[in-house]
């Protein structure tokens, strides 16, 4: 990883770690604190909102939801399950509460992970009005009989919900969707890391000269944002987007993952396949759209038919410190995000480069007489000019350049330098985007 | 199983039991007596005739054979090989026979299988005449030299070959074909099964108020009898049969077997493998049609092209008692009966709600709101809700029930209350059958 | 393997014998020399030319190279690298050289294979202008210091590029390609065996009365020569060729190989790959389209298209004799040889009856009646009548003979004396060529 990786990687985190605390719901200021930051970066950032008790498809906009405090106040008068000191302890939607009640009381309002017992596990009930606190299994255990106080004090109010956008034209009308979701409150992995990576990406976008497709970047509360999103911009995305990325859990340092879209084997699903395979060395977790669980969901479903995967570390589900306090800033690291960013820009770079592209004359070129053989053969310049070989045979005008790097078995992306030289040298033209 | 299965697999086999002994062959008394038996049954059982000498297609329905008594006389003046005891002992289609001849001469007629020593083989002639007789290999080996006399009481003469056909008519008039084989003697699971578990099919079918496809039931002897009733029945078959069973083999009590159809991934195909996969929990075998041997032969037959599959006990050929005296009322049983019948009843109930839907509104629906997700909790309602997310993201209003199972990995036949409830709360809608 | 059969792998390795010594290249008098012996045993060959100069789509035809004499005077004034004793010793394309010089200089222009140190390599230098020997690792190791004398009495100007053809005509303008290449110097398996191989293959055409298709016969020097044949001859490979066999490496007695087309499963691949299934008896070698290395390159390149496959003994590249003096005549053999013309001779014949069929009549035929039964059951008789009666149940009019072979898993070639008897008894007709 060279100096600037490790400068994006340290950025990544150092955003992660200023957004971290933050109370993020589906609604609230949390959620306003958070997109502010984002604007920060990217100063194009649209912040919009949508009114409680708009209706949304099957779907009403909730109340908004903030808290000031929240506590439990042990039979011996210590805090406990205070909120100031994470704010996981309170189950999300948490109507307000000031009341002594029982152990007994209390227990049917705690959650707790028997499996994970040094764990706060997150907990919501969004369209349930009720209240919760989340502790960890062993201190759960330890809670004496006796009287405790339970104290929350939060609002449930006519409000908004905010989300955030920014369009980045390109030449084609064509649009790549990029989401990721602001809901979460303190967790690293699921989900900081898809704000600040789709952050970065944004911006690396933003300094991107004339990109071939237009790029549609949301930032929204998962589910309820995303179907809100979908429902204000439904017309333009049902003509315009081709397909996309939710971007998530993308800061940890173990193995990629790629879940797949809904009917597979879309251009979204070859990209990203052909991505993994080779950036990862065939070291990766495949998924399919069976395992989803977030906004492709949304995004994917019939009548918005927007083919979505997603390219991640570890999947959302499949670690231990899965939506707990463990899912903390030691669970994500500088290369984790940087690793998840540079997955998602080189699907990028790969589906901008991705044309159709027609070899001009019947049989072989002569590569000598081009200057295109290796002055010097090496295995490495042998495998180059097999690749060529190979993708100029299959360059028939009607195949995209991914579709052939699956075939040939190469990574795609080593095939653009390779296309650039024959497209100089005028032995394939190139037709139109994939 | 409860009581009430239990007395149908007690009905099934009582009615085995009593079709058993006749002296079924592909025309006569014993086809008759057999279809008069079924008629008792089903009532609306039409029984229809084709005259001996009539052309079909490429075949000669042939003279009726009718037999009164066949045995042989051994030297001794002990009766061997006595019709009267197992009709099996006479080779189908003996022309008469009264002479005395040495053992060596009687040999030639003589039918026995080395591998199974104890059984009586089933044997036939149709269409070259001829006379025998089949004996255990044991009992062969014991027959001492000298004159034995032969004699065999049967007639072949101008009259009828018959079958039994039924239609229930649905709203549609696209029209699925059950079709089991009346001309086996006394053998139990291939071919007394098929006929009692297609005429409980036809008796569960009456029972049904307006079914969607219309059913056309037939008991034909095999062979001869499907390509009568195809000459006589093919415009309407032609335009009408979307596609079918042949029910064979469905009374013993080991794993289920599916033999595919000729093109396989057929409608046929998809319900008859979810069907036989969950009920089996994935324990059965799987036969191509390349292991094809009963009526699928005529039905599929190009120009006919009847998409044909069987479900089965133990197929046909697979089993050491095939087509022997061993394949007797033993080698059956109630439950196994049972089964034969419940997997056809499953199979159809699964074409019959095999329609296809679609999302009304874009985006997942709020499910808690329509009270489709469950109160508690659990293993169980988890899988459903999975099944029932996973049904809508896939119900795109082009896809059919059984399609979606397949692909979503579950039992179609457990969507079906989940489709219900979706249809009741108007979260989709059904456009048309599969 | 039959007297008739043993007589011509001996005269295929005979020919091979006579052919060896030449000194082929891209061009001059070995080439011709090669085609005068083709055309004596040919008497139709055409023996054509293209100019040094000429531009063949990307490429100019070369000069003409000739040799009389070459070799390396050591200082001791022994002769090594001696061209008349192995033309391999001699780099393809040498330019005239009359020089003293040190083994230092030498040693530049030496080629020798450390892994296989017994072996001259064959190596050239057709479109880069110069020189080179070619010796064994072995001697070259023991090359004593000091000055060498370097004699090459080459010619490189203006003449032609030879090649030759036949076209033998069938009932149909539809053509099937066969190409072998004529430009490897005394290499016997790669590549006197092509040649020799596709003269037996246009013998044996041109005793067969009236074939389906049309035969067109190529031998050109690989590359440069199969690109100026489809220059000159473009429009009417387009029109008419429909696919083609490049003949190669057909002269070994080790297993045998296929390489399959471009995009796979063409009617050549189908023909292909069930010939060598069975003649192998599913013993061989699969190869892709991504692992060629002859004149499919050229034939089957964008904007050719011509679907080739090759079916050989070992594959090009996967021999240690490979380009060396080691793929001498001792590496092929007269039975290796009999065994790469059969194994086309087969593909060519199921070709030539690779019509589809339509049963005539629905349901299945009575094949008693009509003599199709065989009169003694055997275990081979009954497999016999099983292919009959699966070839009848796909005979649909729509599929053809090899592709109904491979889906009911026999033989292409043994379903022909089957259809035969269909086809006399009226119980399948003909339609058209698969």
């Amino acid at each position: 990883m060279g100096d600037a990786n490790v400068k994006i990687g340290e950025d990544l985190y150092k955003w992660a770690t200023e957004l971290f605390p933050i109370n993020r719901s589906i609604t609230g200021e949390g959620v306003r604190e958070t997109l502010k930051y984002i604007k920060n970066l990217i100063p194009d950032l649209k912040i919009n909102s949508i009114s409680s008790g708009d209706k949304v498809f099957d779907w009403i906009i909730p109340d908004e939801w903030n808290v000031k405090d929240a506590y439990i106040e042990s039979p011996e008068g210590t805090k406990i399950a205070d909120f100031k000191k994470n704010n996981l302890h309170l189950m999300g939607y948490s109507i307000p509460v000031n009341r002594v009640m029982s152990l007994t009381e209390l227990q049917s309002h705690l959650y707790s992970i028997n499996e994970v017992p040094d764990a706060i596990p997150y907990v919501t009930s969004y369209y349930n009005r009720n209240w919760g606190f989340c502790i960890s299994h062993n201190d759960r255990k330890k809670l004496p009989d006796g009287n405790y106080k339970v104290f929350i004090d939060s609002t449930l109010t006519k409000g908004k919900l905010n989300y955030g956008e920014i369009i980045i034209p390109g030449k084609s009308r064509k649009e790549v969707l990029i989401s990721t979701y602001i809901c979460h409150p303190s967790m690293a992995n699921n989900e900081v890391s898809g704000i600040v990576v789709t952050t970065k990406l944004a911006k690396w976008l933003n300094e991107q000269n004339n990109t071939q497709y237009t790029y549609r970047i949301v930032f929204v509360p998962e589910t309820i944002g995303s179907i809100a999103y979908i429902h204000r911009n439904f017309s333009i995305m049902k003509r315009n987007v081709i397909g996309g990325f939710v971007v998530t859990c993308v800061g940890d340092n173990n193995n990629y993952s790629i879940l797949n879209s809904k009917y597979e084997n879309t251009l979204f699903d070859k990209i990203g396949n052909n991505v993994i395979k080779y950036y990862t060395k065939n070291n990766f977790n495949r998924y399919s759209f069976l395992d989803r669980g977030s906004d492709e969901r949304q995004y994917s479903s019939v009548g918005v038919d927007i083919p979505i995967i997603s390219l991640m570390r570890t999947k959302y589900g499949e670690y231990n410190e899965y939506h707990t306090s463990l899912d903390n800033l030691n669970f994500i690291s500088p290369q984790g995000l940087y690793g998840g960013f540079e997955i998602h820009k080189k699907a990028i770079i790969l589906l901008e480069n991705n044309f159709i592209y027609k070899v001009v004359l019947p049989c072989e070129p002569q590569l000598g007489k081009k200057g295109l053989y290796p002055l010097v053969s090496t295995r490495e310049t042998q495998k180059q000019v097999e690749t060529m070989m190979n993708f100029i045979a299959y360059a028939d005008g009607k195949t995209d350049l991914v579709t052939i790097a699956n075939r040939i078995n190469v990574d795609a992306l080593e095939c653009i330098e390779i296309i650039n030289s024959l497209l100089i040298e005028k032995v394939i033209i190139r037709i139109e985007q994939g």
